[in-house]
């Protein structure tokens, strides 16, 4: 159960700041389908502006690391933080970016290995090795 | 502060079971440090057999995503679970791995951009899209 | 799916030390609705007087705070723990706190950012400033 | 012990793009002093520029919260989150806005009944009242 | 909505590595129940049957601890990651094993009680005392 | 570094609430020790009353759970809530009641595994199973 409204079509239409955002994820996606994270967010327009722009520029443009890595790092991280939207809209993200099942089940391994040695680091308060310093 | 104590090599050496696992440990990792990680969990000589066992047949093996890639998932994740022995030890790893900086820096960025749009998604209890759905 | 029965009014009635709780609920808040959250509580009545005793003591009496805002930070560190309910229970009493759609919006925007900067903080292990010291 | 480098005001200015930012995070605070966080995030200047430029727009400027609740939430958000350089530098921040004791240990009680609440209703799996639909 | 398929009992028999794991699953349990945790697991038969026989050698051999107790640390560790299944399969588990309501109470205001004095702990940053120093 | 003050012996003399909660913590433990948490929460005195009155109602009395099953659980909970002071406060404190090496570290190998399938499950979004119902 949503907390905010999921702004329509035609409500974002009446909205000039959100419907120009909207616009730009369409042609950003060069696809009509808008999913709901963004009809909620649509509530607050200079949030929805200020996210998007930085999604846009960090998750679509050309960086170092490649496309469907990123989205499997943010994949991990909302698993992390236990965020039940963001690892179904970033898996479908992953999986429309090329995801094998292969590299998704890779991915699941890790995420549980690390949660796992975290638990146990954290549970024995391991001291930071010298080694690890920065040069 | 530590809630257990960090064996040393002569302590060790009075574990056979822990001895044989940090023999692999140096075999594996071709280098004769073994991490404070690794003197913790030796207290419990099973699960440091286990534990190392999975993170070998899981890291270090040709698999179906980079080394360094896997890496990086498992900083996105230690960060999430605020795990501070972890995130030091794996950026180490990373390093070691070949990891640069600018893709240091764009593993932070999205690893924050994730978070802030988990924490958005969670607060707006945003509703799954039917798009998402897995085929 | 909840993991205890949801006590109804009936069986209230029948738990001498629940029924009590409850009439102060209700008496507290000058309303007849019991929201769920106590209702899965009261299968434990020791616990459920303990915590709505704290609860009654923290939000509904006069103190340093003003009532919405402790409703904002509430909203805040459930957000953080993802816990749904809490989310969707804050969320609604905020409102009904008088929560404007301008300050929720600026709520949900520092949640964010602060998640953002929290994981880059500790993705980069920044060590505290002496300047943070308290006098 | 950090991951990454914490830049000197030296090393500042041999990054035009990380010098820009100093300056204008020293002109906004009208304070010299720039806290490490800053100082770390510095090695990626597109991302130091992005989080500073976002931040003051969303700490700084009026809005519809009061800057010492924004400070409060941003505590809450940090201690959900266990990220100690955030408690320790938004405590600081929240102290310089004018925090009094009795403030602060009035968010300290509410952020702790709220974790308190937030594991109950997970633990107990809490389903959503009909009653907190938004309108 | 799950990101994996949940696959069946015909769907199992066709992927031997993971029917090898599902009669071992109703061999150990005595049951031929095998819920859906295993059935989206099965998507990767490798960390399937890793996942399995580490739970299997953790949880149901002779230990240290009785196996209830084992359930109820199962609990707490997955309410605290507000991981909803977790919480549902092992509380299920935990009244199998005979948790009574009494126990589950208990358990389960431990619980709220940890985590409100871990927030405060953090939130105000409390240093070790050198008296909690392994001997 | 703490953010508030750890309230010395002599300072809390000068504050008859907090005096008089630290009195009943020394005869209830039998011993002149307390440790930090509590001279941190000090500050607050009616926090401190209602927080050590819960503590003591809760892990010191007679109930359904072995009083080293509390500190186990409260171990478990503070891990994977990352509260560096809990898990050592904690820790020492199931020592001081029996805990064996042997439970120490199943106990660990729980809480590990815990969080591997807690992030699995949570990466696999897996439904719950009608079974699980409560009867």
């Amino acid at each position: 159960m949503a907390t905010v409204k999921l702004l329509t079509d035609a409500e974002i239409e009446a909205i000039p700041a959100a419907k120009a955002v909207f616009d730009d994820i369409r042609a950003t996606r060069k696809s009509d389908f808008v999913n709901n994270f963004w009809r909620a967010l649509a509530n607050d327009p200079a949030n929805l502006k200020r996210v998007w722009d930085t999604l846009k520029s960090v998750m679509t443009v050309e960086g170092a690391l490649d496309p469907l890595v990123r989205e499997m790092i943010y994949i991990a991280v909302s698993t992390a933080n236990a965020c039940q939207y963001c690892v179904q809209s970033h898996t479908a993200a992953a999986r429309a970016k090329g995801m094998t099942d292969a590299q998704h089940g890779e991915l699941l391994t890790i995420i549980g290995l690390a949660a796992q040695t975290n638990h146990l680091a954290i549970a024995m308060q391991v001291p930071a090795d010298p080694e690890f310093e920065v040069q």
